[in-house]
């Protein structure tokens, strides 16, 4: 068990018809005037852009828009977020959207708070003095970063995806209204679904200590979306699933799933971040075609950890070695994500990289991660580049 | 499943030697004079208050100490709390103890940030503006006030012991080292794992909706918390048992076992706090004294749940009538109590009160609940003197 520290600031309002009460948290976090930040169309044709709108013009308090962060956000738009907050004088921000929104809005924040180039931040050549305060109201159920300290933006024009860790990104209020994903597409419900149940393995799959309370608490989390993951492929209208998956998301995300562990594993996400990179998919499509790999490559090196994941959170057999009872797991998992229409290769993905390409990836996630990651084995780049090869 | 709000600003440091870094945490936080609040003379014993004194003269904070906080704490002490900190000038109050003492820290916290008498918060007269900031070093597992918005304060002239909830008391940091508990004697330590399994059930005995994620995240904290009392009982000394017992009342009582349900059930803690303001009983001792006849006289009316419970955390074999298994479940935890040392009536706890006791009792917990309390079954003034008889 290691020593940890838990900070989780961000006060969460839950429910139906919690939309409206946007103005009132602005205005609690001393918010005047507010960058709208959203993505597609999707907000203005459900009608939830006007929704948020009137409850801040309730509340007395000015806004901004800026629409157009699309998956795997841009540099770019954080730039331009970065001027149009500058000039319209705005002190407060707010998302509206999952993960790629909330992220974007998170960059601005550093933009705003800090001098000098922002993407300093994602490449680590420097720590941020703060961030502007910012709020979310949530509308995809996914990466967790309304309650996380963590950002990933992409800049595009060479292909690098980047993250970067700051508590003084937390949210300052996530508003979740499962309702408000009752309308997403079943593919992205399902990459949602993959992102938070990696979130909590990636903390879970460790070879340094662990506490039972924060294994146990996870695995029931696991359990609980794995369930209603495959409720929402059938019924995707279904409230209580949707609700589940919501508030699982931001738990598997806020720090709770790792407390007392070494930090974690992560590198299915990273090997991710330079798919995501190179070939432009979706988050939680990309995790799910890595992650089969990476456990049977790993997973001899992780025996015990397997074992208890295939037994507590797959539900299988307690029957055979080890080895047997550990594949099995793996291979429950790949069934659940083929149940939910998740890919389990990168051909599934619908992307055949070139020897080139796999070798190109491998790289760039050995450069990202200072040349090894890892804590159910520690990966160098020819590991790397050996699991891309098998998720082929 | 209801609409929540879930909201732990508490920055938490957790691990052996974090009581070096109280300076470090009460700097960031703004503090410059401090008050040290404590109980008696053990944390001048083990040498934690020369450890804490030096952390805090290294960062170049002033302070001033007040001792002398008792088991249910004194309104009186409060008062004293608050005159000295106005006097002295301190701008920050650090609690060193355990749930008393930070419940009393709380108050002195509220008495200084308003005006008037701090005991009309607690009779619900009026509500506080603010709180001054607050901090804790935990040196006793059990009442989650570290993470918690409720302060519990006995006035001890009328025999009065009343709860005030609000956010504003939530600690800005909790130091949780759990080598501190290991001095602990068995009695209070069995006493603080009963409290923290009393703030889940508090919450999981629930005749309106629930969450499924909250529920099986709570089965895992209860069935942490048994498995590792009875390892206490028998050796004081584990580390790991400790900080597993120590982050689960954190866990208990912060909110997160409660999302989604109907705000919880709370007859047990309502009937325990008249037994304790009369008696003055171990807060914990005098919650398993209560519970098997509260539990009891109220299964039937919640028996779904108490099902779930003894399947899921008592690990009951699920054959029978579905109340031959909610009984088993109560006989055993009935048995595990027993196991830990701890009463499961109130003649096991010392104290045998006549008819007219239990009356005063029951009429006082009727009028400090507004007649009615708990959701597992909505208790009157009789059934509450009934309970009280049974658990004679």
């Amino acid at each position: 068990m290691f020593n940890f520290e838990y900070f989780t600031p961000t006060e969460v309002c839950f429910g139906k018809g919690t939309v409206e009460r946007t103005g009132e948290y602005v205005k609690k976090y001393h918010g005047t005037k507010v960058l709208i930040h959203y993505g597609g169309g999707s907000i203005v044709r459900t009608g939830l852009l006007e929704r948020m709108k009137k409850s801040l013009d309730d509340a007395g308090i000015a806004h901004v828009e800026l629409g157009g962060v699309v998956p795997n956000p841009h540099l770019s738009k954080v730039y331009e977020g970065i001027e149009l907050c500058r000039k319209e004088k705005v002190d407060f921000l707010l998302a509206v959207g999952g993960g790629s929104v909330i992220d974007s809005v998170k960059a601005i924040g550093y933009g705003l708070a800090n001098e000098g180039d922002v993407w300093d931040f994602f490449e680590h050549t420097r720590m941020a003095d703060a961030c502007m305060p910012l709020g979310c109201v949530l509308t995809i159920a996914a990466a967790g970063s309304e309650m996380s300290n963590s950002a990933v933006i992409t800049k595009e024009d060479e292909d690098k995806k980047r993250a970067y860790d700051d508590d003084a990104s937390r949210p300052k209020f996530a508003i979740m209204d499962p309702e408000l994903t009752m309308t997403l597409p079943d593919y992205q419900t399902a990459c949602g679904c993959t992102d938070m149940l990696m979130h909590t393995e990636e903390r879970y799959f460790t070879n340094g200590g662990n506490m039972e309370i924060t294994d146990s608490m996870a695995e029931a989390l696991m359990r609980t979306v794995i369930k209603y993951a495959r409720v929402l492929a059938k019924e995707p209208q279904n409230y209580e699933a949707r609700a589940e998956v919501m508030w699982a998301g931001s738990l598997a995300h806020n720090g709770l799933t790792g407390c007392g562990n070494d930090g974690g594993d992560f590198a299915s996400h990273m090997l991710e971040h330079e798919l995501g990179g190179m070939f432009d998919v979706a988050h939680g499509a990309g995790l799910s075609a890595i992650w089969p790999s990476w456990a049977r490559y790993v997973c001899g090196d992780c025996l015990p950890r397997f074992k208890q994941y295939a037994l507590n959170v797959m539900g299988c057999e307690n029957k055979g070695t080890d080895e047997e009872i550990a594949l099995a797991g793996i291979e429950a998992m790949e069934e659940f994500y083929r149940a939910i229409g998740m890919p389990t290769t990168m051909k599934e993905l619908g992307i055949e990289p070139t020897e080139e390409q796999i070798l190109e990836m491998a790289h760039r996630c050995a450069l990202a991660t200072g040349g090894q990651i890892g804590s159910a084995k520690a990966l160098k780049e020819e590991d790397m580049a050996e699991i891309y090869r098998m998720a082929r």
